[in-house]
């Protein structure tokens, strides 16, 4: 525990968690109407187990079907549990398609939402004739070879501070359009092909809107420069270039070090 | 396609195919009334393509929950495809927890059966206490940790050509408890634990079996001499000790050379 945390008898705490999810059965993070959500799941457990509501606010909003290895939530509460308690007795009352990967008390200066100093998502391809059964939720399927060298270099095209308007769905509620991209990777392995894109922050389908104008480039329909013709020209009217949700997740939200926050157990580190 | 196969007008032809499947929401390989199996599901869509009832000969059965990446099948029929036309059609017609990786013509002197020479599956283990979402139907969730080094050496034990009877469940029908059991190696990578096995053939249960005796050596209830003590008294009242089937795969079926198969485009190679 920080030592800038103190448990006091009755006063309120703020407690701040890491969550893995599966998004494949939700309709994204956010709490909606009539339809699952994972904030909801999420929160219908920790409630369950203070036995009074709780409420949870998280790094940034996945959409339907996008999944999280590292979303990082915070809540506030004066019902006392330890780290473990609340850990153990929050994933016995989730479905195991959501699960808390830590939990720890954390100063009131931390801020899930606003504190994020980065994002990191990782979108997987698999790039080959036959399907994956076991990788269906996990990855897009694209039946052509991919040319993930001027995937690559098309992607190097949108590093540094930029208005990603073109990249952005017409539903984004974000105050502006300026982002600062730091990474944007794509490598292959095998049958494999992975973009792994870092940044201060993300726009609603940046990441998808991103990875569906690399698709054509891996292609050969269009050379890497293109990207940043559209990056320069900014046009939002390409929706039916939004990748498919299953192949990207939610790696990891950096914060800044003071928090003592751990790192996410990623299970993809390998390569 | 291998020189020693033709393809004649009208003529009977032996396909060999591979499969992949998560064997999550099925009752095993097994064609079965009144419940889901991956054969009944193969074989609705082979048969579909086909316009006529196909019949498919495996390399092994695996049980409820176990999935595969490198199932082997061969099946007889008239009906005249390319391999590209039985690959595409029938996995348009599977279900998306089912897909051939490919189809080949092949001699009648295959079969898929009593053709192989070798097996190998793959058992993973997530050691920690937080379980996974994303991996929940793909690994068995221990929360002790296990002594991985404890557990390979006690696997050196059951190497070369025994008889298996203390890890054979009740209800096996091989003719004989005799196997040569030729790799069994446990390994760690972060919270991940896996043991990969390798043997000419393996009885109902065999590696869960295995795996559920190592687990308690892992955990440093035994010492590993005690699974050479287990192998030498051949008793099989341990049904107690079967590791849960989502651990399971099959990974890869081997036959002679000269068929040409392909080999599966494993995803988890990497380490």
């Amino acid at each position: 525990m920080p030592r800038n945390v103190r448990l006091r008898e009755g006063a309120l705490v703020r407690w701040a968690a890491c969550v893995e999810y599966d998004g494949s059965a939700y309709h994204g993070w956010q709490s909606q109407p009539h339809t699952a959500s994972v904030q909801d799941t999420l929160e219908a457990a920790l409630s369950r187990l203070a036995a009074t509501p709780i409420r949870t606010v998280c790094s940034g909003r996945t959409d339907t079907g996008v999944h999280a290895q590292g979303q990082i939530v915070h809540f506030d509460t004066d019902v006392q549990r330890s780290e473990r308690a609340w850990l153990l007795g929050t994933n016995r009352y989730l479905p195991d398609d959501v699960a808390l990967q830590w939990v720890m008390p954390i100063s009131t200066d931390f801020h899930a939402r606003f504190g994020a100093i980065a994002r990191e998502y990782r979108y997987w391809i698999l790039d080959r004739t036959a399907p994956s059964a076991l990788w269906r939720n996990r990855a897009y399927h694209s039946h052509h070879r991919l040319d993930e060298g001027a995937m690559h270099e098309a992607a190097q095209h949108l590093l540094g501070y930029h208005d990603f308007s073109a990249f952005r769905a017409a539903a984004c509620q974000a105050k502006t359009p300026w982002r600062e991209l730091t990474r944007c990777d794509v490598v292959r392995r095998g049958d494999w092909v992975r973009l792994e894109v870092h940044a201060n922050a993300f726009l609603h389908h940046m990441v998808r809107n991103i990875v569906g104008s690399l698709l054509p480039i891996g292609r050969g329909q269009y050379d890497s420069e293109w990207i940043a013709q559209l990056l320069a020209e900014g046009d939002r009217r390409r929706a039916d270039m939004t990748a498919p949700a299953q192949g990207l997740s939610l790696r990891r939200v950096y914060y800044p070090p003071e928090f003592e926050l751990p790192a996410p157990a990623l299970d993809d580190d390998g390569w």
